[in-house]
């Protein structure tokens, strides 16, 4: 006797269809949203939580699920690491089930900002003695030793919190390798002197015969502890990555959009210049921390050598952005350049979605060359300013504007 | 030989005749939002950073911005004083470039509702002993000594904080005078035995032959400290000015919008019935700090004795107001009463954008005076409302409703 195949329930086929329409759906340069001339925002995100196969999150099987109900709930979909290969552009995002935790999953777009597609199966990460309570904000670079690196942040549960506390975290750099971004050869834990490191991101090519790494020494769990700045160290090896005493190549300081915390973003990319650096800064406010990336030129020959420090931040979040799970943040540790010189940067807004805003390494060169640092005192900023408004006077009374 | 002169780039020229056009644009009273009768809302801020002059933010020289690119962004605009002088609306707001430092810049208009333009240059504030990292919400006064004083807040870091802690700072208040709001005479910084002051506001009038002020003592940065309250001082002189003990006319009360803490807004109007004040409560939340604006009437001979307390607030954040770089905050430190009674409440929401709401002296009146005050009980609240509901009922049986 002949089976009848299973079906599939409407209400499933109709959202397949609904999520095909946005895996087809086109992107383009917001023409509402403000522009500084330096990048261009996008009418929309990227990679949202809606991106995510809907069989991952629901049972297709009638027999099994006959209302059609999510199974494995998908919260957000944010910080991407991101790297170009044979043309195509992959970001590895970070997915956050309903359950909080985060793991890691592939997807990939020929435009770079538009029909990006999740892989097949999101990434089981190899566990090692210590198994990972939660992972996020892979870093992904493509190393002159020929591998593709992907360097992440591990949490497990402070073992020496007393039993009452249940949310204080170690937070550690936890490392993996791969040829294909399919098979991820898992390494120990990236070790250096600091209680928690976040933040680590692997230099893309050796320095002095070694590895080097910008680290984020010595920070608490989401408070910020005694030392802080991104921090620069060298290791001899990968497997396992051991690191000394780490310099600080670019602090916190007073009153800026790193006051309070900062980090390294995706791996620098290489200039005729020098290493362009995207990191993030942190600050109080009364509603909670806000997060903005900003920019750094540093030494093509001594990376940790800070060369141009332009003053402020480069993405703030704008609109929508400044809404979500962890409203006013900005954050970005995805970044391609391509060799036609266009400039790829991925950005999560409120730890929620992924977007993306592209420019070139000309109008990045020229943004961190020739905007004035930040002389730190309000009358000086002012005098600053002031100086823009009379050359300004003076050109367009020269222009006879 | 006729030199050729220099020409702007078509895409500034494109951004100066967009921002000629949000100069040119009207404003009118919000047919959307709820209005309860005290005071009306407007459909559009009155100043934003879109305001800022494109020439205190970009290089117009081709020659040496060939790209067109943003030199010194601006982040927001916010906190403004407000003054009346000879029939034109003067603003003077705290313009925040991307640097985080905020500045003060003076912006003018006929109607007081819309079309907005800053003067051509940002104040540069004369500098005295100890630098001023940022300085902030300047509450202006046009005193009857003749002299329009502006009063603000000036901070610097906490030079006892450890070298590690990037954050902590101190903040006093900052004092200038002025008759055109041009020229601008740096005074001392005012005295008192507090660690921090804040919202520090001239009293327009002397108080027995002394200038009196408005203060908020002992608070700490951000968090609320022991003290707190709107606090009440004499000093005989503006220059120096020096306080004694501060007496707390208006303190943080458990469960009211003004539980955390709480400061004294512009300086208070003068009518008939007594100062008319405008003051910000802020409560806690999960999400960070509440800040909302309320009102209070004290006695005309004796500006420190409260003569009403209408219960919670007057404007809170509604809509978009709820959204930007500190999320969930209305703050009022302008607001102008013209001759003929109406009143122009100038206030900032989210630490992001300037917003006009209008009422009149009549109006503002009966709202203080018929008003209930807070019972600081939920059953008394319930038993203040059903006599509210009551006595409509009656009456509308009687009007035959």
């Amino acid at each position: 006797m002949q089976m009848t195949p299973p079906t599939i329930l409407p209400c499933l086929q109709a959202r397949l269809q609904a999520q095909e329409n946005l895996y087809a759906s086109r992107n383009r340069i917001s023409s509402s949203a403000w522009s500084n001339g330096i990048f261009d925002r996008y009418e929309h995100p990227v990679l949202t939580a809606a991106h995510v196969p809907l069989a991952w999150r629901f049972d297709f099987n009638p027999a099994t699920n006959p209302r059609g109900l999510e199974r494995l709930g998908i919260n957000a979909v944010l910080n991407p690491g991101a790297i170009e290969l044979n043309g195509r552009f992959y970001l590895i995002a970070r997915v956050e089930g309903a359950d909080r935790k985060s793991f890691f999953a592939v997807a990939e777009s020929a435009s770079g900002i538009d029909q990006f597609r999740f892989h097949a199966d999101p990434i089981l990460l190899d566990q090692i003695d210590d198994p990972d309570v939660n992972v996020y904000d892979m870093r992904l670079v493509k190393h002159e030793d020929g591998w593709i690196y992907g360097l992440f942040c591990t949490e497990r549960r402070d073992p020496t919190a007393p039993q009452s506390d249940t949310s204080s975290a170690v937070a550690q750099c936890g490392m993996v390798r791969t040829h294909d971004l399919k098979n991820w050869e898992r390494l120990p834990d990236f070790k250096s002197s600091s209680a928690q490191q976040r933040n680590v991101v692997l230099h893309p090519e050796f320095v002095n015969g070694r590895y080097a790494f910008y680290t984020r020494p010595q920070d608490d769990f989401i408070s910020t502890g005694s030392g802080g700045g991104i921090g620069w160290a060298l290791s001899a090896s990968m497997n396992p990555a051991v690191i000394g005493a780490e310099e600080i190549m670019d602090p916190r300081v007073y009153h800026t959009v790193k006051e309070l915390k900062n980090g390294q973003g995706p791996a620098p990319l290489r200039t005729s210049a020098g290493w362009l650096h995207l990191a993030h800064g942190v600050r109080n406010t009364a509603a909670g921390l806000r997060y903005v990336v900003y920019a750094l030129l540093s030494d093509l020959r001594e990376p940790a050598k800070v060369l141009r420090r332009p003053a402020g931040y480069l993405i703030a979040p704008e609109g929508e952005e400044r809404i979500g799970d962890v409203a006013n943040v900005i954050f970005c540790n995805g970044a391609i350049a391509r060799e036609n010189g266009d400039v790829y940067i991925y950005y999560a807004s409120s730890d929620t979605r992924i977007h993306v805003a592209t420019s070139t390494v000309e109008r990045l060169l020229d943004y961190v060359m020739n905007t004035p640092a930040d002389p730190l005192i309000s009358s000086e900023c002012v005098r600053q300013r002031r100086s823009l408004i009379h050359a300004n006077r003076e050109f367009l009374a020269a222009a006879h504007l």
